[in-house]
């Protein structure tokens, strides 16, 4: 069957700080059948984080986010939009209450998300013989819209972009000026199966062919000097 | 095979001002197979334009784009972050030069683009007997990323947003506080077989249950008083 195909990794347990995230994931994905060539590996950042013992049990949210931001942006009372040490601009600095790990618990970003990617790919193709391309993303809000898209905050096996700048469209009729920002695409594509409630924190995108190169989600990021919106 | 599936819709010809838009998506979607309970197709603003005759031959592109525009963002000469009258904020208030058309041609948003999205559904329904959702999708850029990533700008026979508030997780822990724009995910799910360059203008998405009800790509667009970024 052509076209992209977006499979549900089920049946992972809560994941508990120093949990082997690989061996759950991997577990999960033999049960979904094995990996395939060119396979992407979705996985929210939430599960990352707690399994890196990014987290803290602490009853100053407040504080946590103004330690997370590098700066910030907007701020109205306890909502602060503000950009993280990797230069992704979101809510809270991306810290979260957690749902799972108790009263007052917070889950921070992964301290470097492309290398938490780089160590999910790197122990599937170990145990798979095929290495995934490796997706970490988080729900962001967006400028000037409504509610949250889930968009890539680190990768791994393959280039964020996909550049078609200098490319001919299919009539040759002129080049092209756009870029795609597929990583986050993809991010968004696992979401629909991840869903929020269902305890679903990972899928496997099959059917597309990545921007072939090794990348970091920091691609993703606005350079200052072209951010008309600082 | 559970999870969602995008599957291509090919074999679309070069759409041009007067085409019966909705017969050319059903000759496709025939072509692959029919429609199943529960579909969302997505299709392009581009060929949606064209086939409503929102285009013209200019050379002005950026007097286009200001007449397009119901107010400013940001300017830097010939680029410009606009509000369309639809309320979307967008680069070059949503005009594109054509790639098809010819030097010169322009093509505009549509003018009503749910009611764009409510016509394809209604004669779809009325030749398969089934009523698919449907989405129109523009590429947009975003604040503080790079690239561009396919939303929706344009909905029918759904809910734009996943409004998860007041739901307990998997574990019944804690309240969600989470709106999820989903006709975004599916935008930009359907944009990774859409490609640019391989004139492939629709998608179906198949295998995700949309929010149920009637609702409007304008509840994507973030509410004036509550807009950080204005």
């Amino acid at each position: 069957m052509n076209g992209v195909h977006v499979l549900p990794l089920q049946g992972i347990p809560e994941v508990r700080p120093g949990d082997d995230l690989a061996v759950l994931v991997g577990d999960a994905v033999e049960r979904a059948g094995g990996l395939e060539e060119g396979d992407v590996l979705v996985v929210s950042q939430k599960v990352v984080s707690k399994a890196e013992g990014r987290v803290e049990q602490s009853g100053d949210y407040l504080g946590a986010v103004l330690r997370e931001a590098r700066a910030i942006r907007r701020r109205r009372g306890e909502f602060v939009i503000a950009d993280t040490e990797h230069g992704f601009v979101c809510a809270s600095a991306g810290v979260d209450r957690s749902n799972t790990l108790g009263d007052g618990w917070l889950v921070l970003l992964p301290r470097d998300p492309d290398a938490s990617a780089a160590a999910l790919r790197d122990a599937l193709a170990a145990r798979f013989g095929i290495a995934p391309a490796v997706v970490v993303s988080d729900s962001f809000g967006r400028a000037w819209r409504q509610g949250t898209t889930d968009v890539a905050i680190g990768v791994a096996g393959m280039r964020p972009l996909l550049d078609l700048r200098g490319t001919q469209d299919a009539r040759g009729y002129e080049l092209s000026s756009t870029v795609i920002a597929v990583a986050d695409e993809l991010a968004g594509a696992a979401e629909l199966v991840l869903g929020k409630a269902a305890g679903v924190p990972a899928a496997l995108v099959r059917g597309y062919r990545v921007p072939a190169g090794e990348g970091s989600a920091r691609e993703l990021v606005m350079p200052a000097e072209r951010d008309l919106f600082r």
